[in-house]
């Protein structure tokens, strides 16, 4: 049987796709993280199994369990959801999943989803990228479960590219992930805005410049907007805010 | 009366949110994309009034007009929804008609979507990050109206940071990238996957490496894929291909 790899989307349930929404109607077993929304299962029949996968740190459900564990039910004869915060293949470790599947034999479908990256900034009134202002962005993530940035990336070359800096996961790092953008040439002055919790009721912005970020009270999950485009819209994000209140 | 900016995502149909699905029934006046897909105009009311305002190169609605025609709908108590294909906010000028309803006094909700920066090649099967191969992706647009790339980006530096780079609106101005890419240090081997008419039954995936691009048999639109992801999910890739025929 098919197993679908659906992004959930952002934060607010009714910001999944039409066709995740669908393959979650028509479900057997869906297998969820701690980052999809809850209210996302009530669109699950009532005969499926949904089994949270959550990896907070620290917690026990391996990658290669939850690898075993889709490719055990699909065998089954039972339609798979693998329902997956953001986008399945946006830092979302989707891509070992689908390798697993492909070893294993088993068809299988991505369904993408709204990512954090944009869809965060969006709901607060920040478009990533704005004309005269940036015209590219970068996705990194901070490594939030260790204490140090991602060394694959060179931070001091991203600093120059001209583009906007989105950070997910960032919250524990960002003080050095500031230090490595100014060393490598970003002003201090650079506006930023950190946005936790974004497109859920409990949204909220925080701003400030990067020389500031390190000290910034942000709370975890939480989204890093660096660049011009994150002192636009001050009174759009009021508007965003106030609209998404409204439930789904 | 709300103007609802809503991001069509990036073809199919059934890849727009719950949420954008739910403000185009209710539309009384929808100015949409010609990169929105059509069929989405089928979910709006028949009495709606639906007015295509697509830039192709050449075409004379203007940003201004757009501008203008919505805030003027609003104005006569419409609820006017823009539909723009992608993301509203990314690469899509969406914040510049946010600005001109701040400037006019009009609330505005801004309803994101799927981009084809990240949904386009994870509908082909590859993942823009996956683990032990990149951590982090950048999306710069090639800027296909001129025949010289961005000159706010420094694409040497880009070349250096270390994460896959995503180009949209490239087609045309693929070998200068690639040039600028090498020169800044990237491989000449670096593999290259072209998602042409990505999500839709249209759907081609041309390969090759960085140095052969300018070359390659690619058709716009297409999403350009750079760095080692690329060369992930061939297999994926034709189940993924073979799925996305399938009607919504």
């Amino acid at each position: 049987m098919i197993v679908s790899l659906v992004g959930a989307g952002p934060g607010a349930a009714d910001l999944i796709t039409l066709r995740g929404a669908r393959i979650l109607q028509q479900a057997d077993v869906v297998a969820y993280d701690r980052l999809a929304c809850d209210e996302l299962l009530d669109l699950v029949p009532i005969h499926a199994e949904c089994i949270g996968v959550g990896k907070r740190p620290g917690e026990s459900v391996t990658q290669e369990q939850i690898n075993h564990l889709i490719v055990d039910r699909a065998r089954r004869g039972k339609r798979v959801v693998r329902l997956k915060g953001g986008d399945p293949f946006v830092l979302g470790r989707g891509g070992e999943e689908v390798l697993a599947l492909v070893e294993a034999g088993i068809p299988f479908e991505v369904v993408p989803g709204l990512s954090s990256s944009t869809a965060v900034p969006a709901a607060a009134g920040i478009p990533v990228t704005h004309r005269g202002v940036s015209s590219a962005f970068t996705v990194v993530t901070g490594h939030d479960q260790t204490s140090s940035i991602d060394s694959t990336i060179d931070w001091n070359a991203l600093a120059r590219v001209g583009g906007t800096i989105v950070v997910l996961m960032g919250v524990r790092t960002r003080a050095s992930i500031a230090k490595a953008l100014i060393e490598g040439g970003l002003p201090a002055c650079t506006p930023v805005a950190a946005i936790s919790d974004g497109t859920t009721p409990r949204q909220r912005v925080v701003r400030c410049v990067l020389d500031n970020l390190g000290a910034a009270d942000v709370e975890s999950p939480a989204v890093l907007v660096i660049g011009g485009v994150a002192d636009l819209g001050h009174e759009a994000t009021l508007t965003a805010l106030r609209l998404s209140r409204v439930p789904a």
